[in-house]
Formats: C-alpha cells, sequence, structure tokens
C-alpha cells in the first residue's frame, strides 16, 4: 500500500489540487492519494502545523504527507524531507513540523536537492510530486537529499510552564467553532501530579476537564437536549485541551469561539492549587 | 468491489475526514472510500436523512454506509447498523435513517456490542471504522451486533395528507438555493390520481411540476436565456418536490430560497382540486 | 490506469458528486476518479473554460473529462465529446471547450446520440457516466456519437491585440484571491517581440512580469516578511497573466481582489513601446 496524503492551502475551487492529484497519478498510477485538507489558512504555519500533528497517528507506516504550504524556493526557503515515526514528510523549511519534533526526534532530515535534474518551467509542486512519488514507491531520502542536522522551529507553538500553570493559547478553531489550544494531554499529564485545576480563560472558569462530550450531561434526570448549549474543556482526539460547546453550531446557536469569545492566539490557562 | 461512503458534519477543513480515511485504508487497504457529504448542517438529523435517502440508490449492491452525525455513545445514542435493499447503513440510532425505512423494510437490524473488545482510548468513529471494514469485506452483522426489532424515527419528516391537500415543508436547500420539501412523486401520485392541481406557498401558487427544468421555456420564440430567473416546480433527482428557479446563482442572481423568501421548515402544499 | 476527472458547480454539501461517483463505480469498478472543482460559479461557462484548460495538462494521455455545468438536454444543449491532444472532453455544446480549441484543434468531435438507449427516467448525468465509462475503458468516440465539425465557441473569453496593446480581462479570482486575465504567456511573447511594457488597470502599473512570486522581493537587505502585501504580476502556472498580492489571505490581510479593487471582467491592459 502506497498513500500519499495532501494537505494544503489551496482551496477546492481552483484547479490546484486536481492538477497536483493528476501529477501524482502521472507519476505513479498506484497510488493511494488521500486528502487531510486543502482548506489550510492562507500561509499559517502554525494551524499546519496542528493539523498534520492530528492527523499522522491514523495512517499506516510508510505513509507520505506532501504539504503544500508556501513552498516557493527562495532563499529562505527549502524544500525539506523528514522520516519520522515510521512516516514521511515532504514541505519547505518553515517550522510546519516543529509540533511533530516536539513529540519524537526526526529518524532522518534531508534538505532535496534534485531541482536542478529538472526542465526549467517545473514548477516547487512538481518537485514535491516527484520526491513523494519515490518516497511512496519506497525510494530512499539519500537519494532525493543531502542529509541535515536541524530544522526551523516555530517555537511560539508551545505552552509554558511557570509556576503553578500551564499557560496556552487558542492555535486553532475547528468546524463546530470549538477551540483547541496548544496545551497537551502529555503535558497537563506531567506537570498535574494529581492536584486538583481549574481552566482559566477570559474571566471564565471551567472546573473539570471532562472524558467525553456528553459528560456535559451531569445527571440523567433530564434528556441531553437538554445541555444543548453548555461550555465544556476536554481533551480532543489529538490530544489537545479543547474548549467546546456541547452540540454547537457556528451557522444557527454559535459556537465555543462566538459564544465564549475565543479568538486565535487567546490566552488560556490551566491553574493548579497545591 | 468494496465500497465505503461517508457522510459526515465534519466540513472539510479540519483533520477529521483525512483521518477517518487513513484509519479506514489502514484496515481495510482495498477498501474504495467515496464521500457523499462532509457539510451536513452540524447535528441535523433530517438534513442527513435526506442526503442518505437522495444518494443510495446511485451506489451498487454490498455498499457500506458509514454516517458520522453525533455519533457519541452515551445514555441517548447507541450505535446500530442495518442492512436494507442489499447495502448497508452504520449510525448512531438518531432517526438518519427514517426516509430509508419508510419507503422498504430493513433486512436486518443490530445493536453494535464489540466496543469492549476495543483499547480504552478507542474514539467512537474507531468503532464505525472496524464495522464498516467488517462488512465491506463481506463479513457478518451478527458477527459485530446484537438484532433489534426497531430503531429510532423522525416521524416529523413525513408530509401529512389531509382533505385534498398533502401538506409538506421544506426539508433542504440545495447549492442552488433550490428548495426541496419531503412531498415525494411517490405520494403525490398516490394522492392525486390525476387530478388537477397547484403548488401553494408563502401566498404563492405554482400549476404545474414540470418533467425537467428547461421545460420552463413554455415556447420556442424566445432562446432558454429569456427564462433565467422563472420560478418553477419539479420532482427532483431524489424523487422530492422541489421549488426552483431557472438557473438560480446564490451569490449573484438569486434562488428560490432567497427570491421566494422559503427557508427550512415552511409550508409547502399541494392542493387537489376535485 | 483509467482516469476520469470531474469538473462540476455542484457544490459538496448536496449529494450530487458521491452520488456521480456511486454512478461511476458502479458501471466501472476499476476507474479513477479525480476531481477538478465542484465549486465552479453555477452555469459559468468562462470559469469553467478556464479551470478545465489549466488542468488537463497535469493528466496522462486518455484522460476522460467530464464536465458537468448546464447540462439539462435541451433544443440548445446538446452534447457532445471530443478527443483532443489524446485526453477526452464529455460536455454540453455550451463553449466550455473555447479555450482548448483555440490553442490547438480537436482530433474528433462528435454529437453523443445514445439518448434513446436509456430507460425514460434516466438523468443527462447517466448518459455523460456512460460514455466517460465507456471512453475511459478505450472504447471508441463513433460508438456513441456522430461525428460533427463545429462546436459552440465563446469567443469573448479571447483577448484583443490592438495597435500596441493587448487588451484582456479578469477571467477569474483565485482562492488566494489573486486576479486571472485572458492575457496568455504564449500571446505575450507573440506580441512582445522583446519590446519594453507596462501591466496597466484601474488606473494603476505594475512596470515587470515576475518569474515567480518572491521574485518581489527586489533586494536580499530584508527578510522576505518584509515585502508581504506587495503587489506583482507573474505568468501563472497555467500561462496566463495574473495581478497578486505577495502572501495574500483574502480572509485577513486582503488580496489582489480586494485591495486593488480588481473583478470579474474588469479590464487589464499590456502597453508596449516601441
Amino acid at each position: 500500500m502506497s498513500i500519499i496524503t495532501l494537505t494544503t492551502d489551496y482551496g477546492l475551487k481552483d484547479h490546484f489540487v486536481g492538477a497536483l492529484k493528476g501529477k501524482i497519478v502521472s507519476e505513479f498510477k498506484d497510488a493511494t492519494v488521500i486528502d487531510i485538507s486543502h482548506y489550510i489558512d492562507p500561509f499559517n504555519i502554525a494551524e499546519a502545523a496542528y493539523i498534520i500533528s492530528s492527523a499522522y497517528s491514523s495512517f499506516p507506516k510508510g505513509t507520505v504527507h506532501l504539504i503544500g504550504i508556501d513552498i516557493e524556493l527562495n532563499r529562505e526557503n527549502h524544500h525539506i524531507a523528514m522520516q519520522w515515526n515510521d512516516q514521511y514528510f515532504i514541505c519547505a523549511d518553515n517550522g510546519i513540523l516543529s509540533i511533530l519534533i516536539q513529540k519524537i526526534l526526526p529518524q532522518k532530515l534531508v534538505a532535496i536537492n534534485i531541482h536542478d535534474r529538472f526542465p526549467s518551467d517545473a514548477t516547487d509542486l512538481d518537485i514535491f510530486v516527484k520526491v513523494a512519488c519515490h518516497l511512496a514507491k519506497g525510494g530512499l531520502l539519500n537519494v532525493i537529499g543531502k542529509e541535515i542536522k536541524n530544522i526551523k522551529e516555530v517555537t511560539e507553538i508551545k505552552a509554558i510552564v511557570q509556576d503553578n500553570q500551564i499557560r496556552g493559547f487558542v492555535i486553532y478553531i475547528d468546524h463546530f467553532g470549538n477551540v483547541v489550544t496548544n496545551i497537551s494531554k502529555q503535558l497537563f499529564l506531567e506537570v498535574s501530579k494529581s492536584r486538583p485545576y481549574e481552566v482559566l480563560f477570559k474571566r471564565q472558569t471551567i472546573k473539570t476537564i471532562l472524558p467525553k462530550y456528553s459528560d456535559v450531561c451531569s445527571t440523567e434526570k433530564y434528556p441531553l437536549k437538554y445541555y444543548e448549549g453548555e461550555r465544556l474543556a476536554i481533551f480532543n482526539e489529538a490530544g489537545f485541551l479543547e474548549i467546546a460547546i456541547f452540540r454547537s453550531n457556528p451557522e444557527t446557536v454559535g459556537s465555543a469561539s462566538s459564544l465564549l469569545g475565543l479568538s486565535y492566539r487567546d490566552i488560556v490557562i490551566v491553574d493548579f492549587k497545591n
């Protein structure tokens, strides 16, 4: 099985994504191509980092992730490929892999160096397609790049531990208007040591992080419908602290983002008592 | 051929749909995965019911339909699987299958009961993926669930026959802004007995339900362009009465919904003369 | 490899695209189906023509392009199929193929004539699916249509050469808000003869058409970030003159369209000095 996933900021109206898939099947007809997202906010590295770090674990070993965000080759922007956790990632060296490499060190990192083998009218995407198909066919990183030691990190993505607090912020607002922070369950467990805590944001407090959304229904006296619109905190399936509204709908009743006034970059704190 | 279709309210910006497909190909690499819609209005059971009932007939026997709308397992919400018309449907027991089972009785219904075979951090979607792949590989319903007799129905989806009228309402507004009602062609034919009729809504009247959109062009004297913006009634390809505007565009000239003032749940009546 | 691409104005919320794919795999289970776009502006022939002409070159020989825009069969609208540049195109005879046939003459053109072989409740899309699968399996055009000599052209898509100017207009605004004109690189090179030129629009002037976006960063003294928001002109990867903003985002900082006031159909001129 040879899977190539796509994560871009190209949107789905233009021909870009279709053309990209055409190039891939032209190069490697048996590739299985899976879209992760084409609606990354344009040039938003932090958002792409969150989406990639949330998606990879659902894919099998050997999967190749092509990330098409801000890939024009220039003096600041180099093309890299990484083997990590037995999967492959191809992107510009712009910080998109930051969340991943904070968790686990790369198995191998290369700067792609095959550009001079292409005709002069080849695009940056042509390079990425060639590399993705090469890796998906089982090719080696050494053949398409030169090993490097470091890549760019977007350090401001990390939550900070200070005194008795984890201080994070909103990194993503999802389709349901739920607000995702950069506070991971792993960090929470490390810092918590089973102490009581409160989640603080915008002068509001939530006292419990729930195991699942419908646990907001604290008693069985009422039907679940009764609790629609209640706010809650949860570690989402990607492992990050999320502030949510039970059964929200941004188009009608509102969402965590709209109802609680939480926007991208707003601060969220977990405050531990000792 | 092993087809798994996906119908969800996850949207396409988040990583959810990509991750779902990654889980499916990890479990069953030869599955053909086809998106029906990921833009169901969040938690809107009636809309999901309409979309599923409109789509299934285009798929071959043995197709497995995974429906990811409000699937969190809890005291009100059980996981079910249904064999119906030689296809399979996996969803929460929340009424989404109502339109289907009004037409044809299920061949088999089970309550999924394999949850305790999963690790504690498995998600509800992991259960659905396992069941979908099992069925797509030709597995039996008995292996993954316990037979049940009844499932939840959303009865308010049905149009009502009263005196000389079929009284329905708007259940869906499509991409072109055309307004779909819950009045089926089948019901119309049963009640009609070839009597004359009028379609009534918002103090407006349409006297004929047309065989196709361009039949609104009543004479060949003028080019079709001349009729753009004309309102019409038609049974759409899903078999439901639709109020439409000829060649509408919601972004520019307007649509049936915007021009005729028709919204979700608004009443539409077919009034028969006798 | 048997590729069928889809370009429609159906959107992705409704069941239409999923149902279309269901019909295709029912007819030809080994087809590889690739979406080009389902967000063509409803009934917008010029936009569809641009998208198709930008996408085809990324696909291998033998690819079948199914174009579902305004396909209802009626006295003005016939169904055609074209072999062109070793690929196949199926659409209504409404001008969508104009840009293609301006570049290269068709290898073969047929009016589809198999409608009477279908049941009376077959849709126009059923015809298209049958033809697409027939061609994707390697079938001949003669079997499904009668050869014709001419098809409809939307001539207003062409840029005009007058005196020392190429006079074009905006034909497309892409996902990044960049503004695409109907002035092709090929026409520019034919007319230019290496003379100096200016790109004129809305009382503004751009003096150079750049080889790539980041060439807007005219000196290496500053980081690229410094140039965000700068306007530029470029021939895009589809070969058309584009007015762009460096790293634009229509949702936040604005785009060429919003910042420079350029809309669909606005005039853009290349003025040559001699």
